[in-house]
């Protein structure tokens, strides 16, 4: 079904002829040509004639041109502009840099700068842990990324992806509090990767590593944690285990499963993959096959990477080798990171009674949702137009917040697994629902709860530097 | 003498008795031990009590302590807390990252991340020159340091030099519109510091070194502005030498000497002294003679740097050998970039009639103005409690509006001298003085100015990428 999109929507500026009718025919083209009517705006009225700004919603590009056609042609109504807005939203970049305190007089330089900000230098230069009183490293993150893997778009290089690490640093902000700012970088060697944020690791408190492609996400990932006394994390395999873990967790609350006792199928053995399974088993799942296009992850199967051969020995306990629709037969979960066709419906209706299934590929899910929905019991995947979105907003804002907190120095499995408990609890008992299974990106609670849970869990790891007042300190979250 | 400073005040929190004459022994106590009051406020009035908050100025740390000290002996006075204001103005940094458009709705969400931001990257994918409509890098620099010359503070390193980048990232927004983000290196190499600097430039539009060592610095900026296609300015260098510039120029309009007539001797050849250099050179000064602590540099003189044999190769015309002091004799020009000391009032009283003085060690003038100030026609320093302030903050906000706002590739030699020109201008002839040689920082015509004219030299030396109606764009930073 198509589905109406404001990333598909555009102003038109129109000129209508002001007599009974125009802009009754204007909204009836708009109408028959599929499009969905926004906000409208006079903007000038002027002696026969006025001036209307028409937000209309579309469903991809050829329609939006399509229905910009149709108004033409119409009688009495002429269209001045047409402009996309989103691109009008993205035009000179969606962040900025701001003081957090003006500086109108010579007193307000002679603290903020010279003379006055040599002392706060020294004091740091004294006791390097100053750093995190007294400078922005106690609330900032860099979005880290190569541009390798963007979205849906593959490696389209670091400029291409700023518009995305925008939107991220926006995020974390919204829902965390957090100042974050984009680094994109013009490099996509693993070990210069490394150096790179190695080096300018001294002015934030945490790295989050981000649409970086596997394997080199891995090791990039896996070396700066070693090397690096703040936590890194890579949003891609880690923020996606965190809410695929509170939606499996939420999912068999519904259908009335223990955690211990269900198997689970995997595509997809990337990023993502291979982070949400170790999440699951961390969280106590201890049956999950893995497929690729190639069918199960099993030992023994030739040329398997390491990552695989790894993944290999530390899953598919019965060593099942096969198709992933084969591998589905009477399992009670499948999650797909994957792509479209990786698993089929019948394949699908193999699967255990009450099956859960989240078919997480984007924009097109692994399989179709409505070719399910007789059968499985709990469908989610990656969409804002179907229920159950699974949408890392839910975990990485609150996970910084909490890591942020505490001046972690890492952030560990059972912080994540903490993280996923949390955005599971947010939807209450009497909410709990097969088509509501994870709380709104826009829940308030969210980031609350999964920042309390992550400083307690990076207290009891030991990674904490200070333990806080966890009520007071997120209380600003609340809105 | 000594200065009440802003950067050495603090506020007493204190109890004072409700009966006459309390807070007259307070304030009579601070005056007596040499303290300034600032504002004063309420904080609570209780039964036979009053909490105030007093602000203080004191001229240094230890003045500060002796003040709080001679308070705490009044009687029906007791001091609850005293907090410094210009760490109480750094607690959590003094900056942060701010949307621009508010994400309030699921359209919001749409528009400014996944799924209408995959269609601005694929425009910037197709067309790379997009980036600088689409994205931060129209408006962002990295203020970048290895902390190895911060201030008078020397080689403090990356952590505790990140106040001062702050604080710059403050004077770049506030005076120039510019986005700044602080990025503060955990190397000191030489190679590290040039990759890590390339790698990370895609999402700026400008780099600003800051605080590096020479002569280190010279390498790393001569590398950068060969291998990347945005400016890269080390303002220690290229910001002094400008605002230097502007001052040299009013203070030869203030004795009616010109440019290519005048005799100047620099002392200090490290990153600010030979920078300096060259702009006097460039903008039209034949003879310069410079020093260090070993006296003048000449061609001979034995085991010189390379950086110093290049200068020597540039300057002294007349190949002069002999101290400071000596270089003075007849000379209309002083320009101190050492320390103090580096040349003496009986040296300076040799120079020819209206001798100008610029003397900017920091906080202690090369020379005492006050030994002077009946000899010198015109005298300046690198402080603000005497007229003629030489500060940096008068360049590098305009230099980069000016530079972002043509897309330039580079920031030229022409580009620096039409700063300093344009600075220069901004003091009207009816202004103009002995101890009016440079406009206030807060000014705002300043930056415009030098927006305008740097844009304009870009635009001449073709390293803009568009031309641009200044007027219009410039306007907004009139206030």
């Amino acid at each position: 079904m198509a589905h109406h999109s404001a990333s598909f929507s555009f102003t038109l500026r129109v000129r209508l002829d002001d007599r009974p009718g125009t802009f009754a025919d204007l909204a009836r083209s708009i109408a028959d040509a599929g499009g969905l009517l926004g906000a409208i705006d006079l903007v000038h009225a002027g002696p026969g004639m006025k001036t209307r700004d028409v937000n209309v919603l579309a469903t991809d590009d050829a329609h939006a041109k399509a229905i910009v056609g149709a108004c033409r042609q119409i009688d009495g109504v002429e269209i001045e502009h047409v402009s996309d807005r989103t691109f009008q939203l993205h035009l000179g970049g969606k962040i900025e840099m701001s003081s957090k305190a003006a500086i109108e007089t010579r007193d307000d330089l002679a603290m903020a700068y010279t003379p006055g900000v040599a002392r706060v230098c020294e004091a740091i230069a004294q006791d390097p842990a100053e750093v995190w009183n007294l400078t922005i490293k106690r609330n900032t993150v860099a979005v880290v990324t190569d541009g390798s893997a963007v979205l849906g778009l593959g490696d389209i290089g670091p400029a291409a992806a700023l518009p995305v690490m925008e939107g991220k640093a926006q995020l974390f902000k919204r829902f965390g509090g957090v100042d974050a700012w984009p680094i994109c970088l013009d490099t996509k060697d693993t070990e210069r990767i490394i150096a790179t944020v190695e080096a300018i690791a001294p002015g934030f408190g945490g790295i989050n590593l981000e649409d970086i492609a596997a394997p080199r996400c891995f090791e990039v990932e896996e070396r700066l944690r070693a090397s690096l006394d703040i936590p890194v994390f890579h949003d891609d395999q880690h923020g996606t285990a965190v809410v695929v873990l509170a939606a499996f967790l939420n999912a068999l609350r519904v259908v009335g499963k223990r955690v211990e006792d269900v198997k689970v199928v995997v595509t997809g053995i990337g990023a993502a993959g291979v982070a949400v399974t170790e999440t699951l088993q961390a969280a106590g799942v201890s049956h999950i096959i893995g497929a690729d296009s190639s069918g199960t992850v099993y030992r023994g199967r030739p040329a398997l990477t390491a990552v695989k051969q790894r993944y290999a020995e530390q899953t598919n306990p019965d060593n099942f080798v096969g198709s992933a629709d084969e591998a589905l037969a009477g399992a009670d979960v499948f999650v797909g990171l994957s792509l479209p066709g990786a698993v089929s419906a019948t394949g699908i209706r193999t699967m255990a009674a009450d099956a859960i299934v989240f078919a997480m590929a984007n924009p097109t899910p692994e399989v179709s949702p409505a070719e399910i929905a007789d059968f499985a019991a709990v469908v989610a995947t990656g969409r804002s137009d179907y229920p159950n979105q699974i949408n890392n907003v839910l975990a990485f804002p609150g996970i910084f917040r909490g890591a942020l907190d505490v001046r972690a120095r890492q952030i560990t499995e059972h912080m994540e697994v903490a993280a996923g408990h949390a955005i599971a609890a947010t939807v209450r008992e009497d909410e709990l629902a097969a088509d509501y299974i994870v709380p709104s990106v826009f829940n308030p609670a969210v980031a609350t709860a999964v920042a309390t849970a992550v400083a307690a869990a990076a207290d009891e790891d030991g990674v904490a530097r200070r333990t806080i007042d966890i009520d007071a300190e997120v209380a600003h979250l609340a809105q």
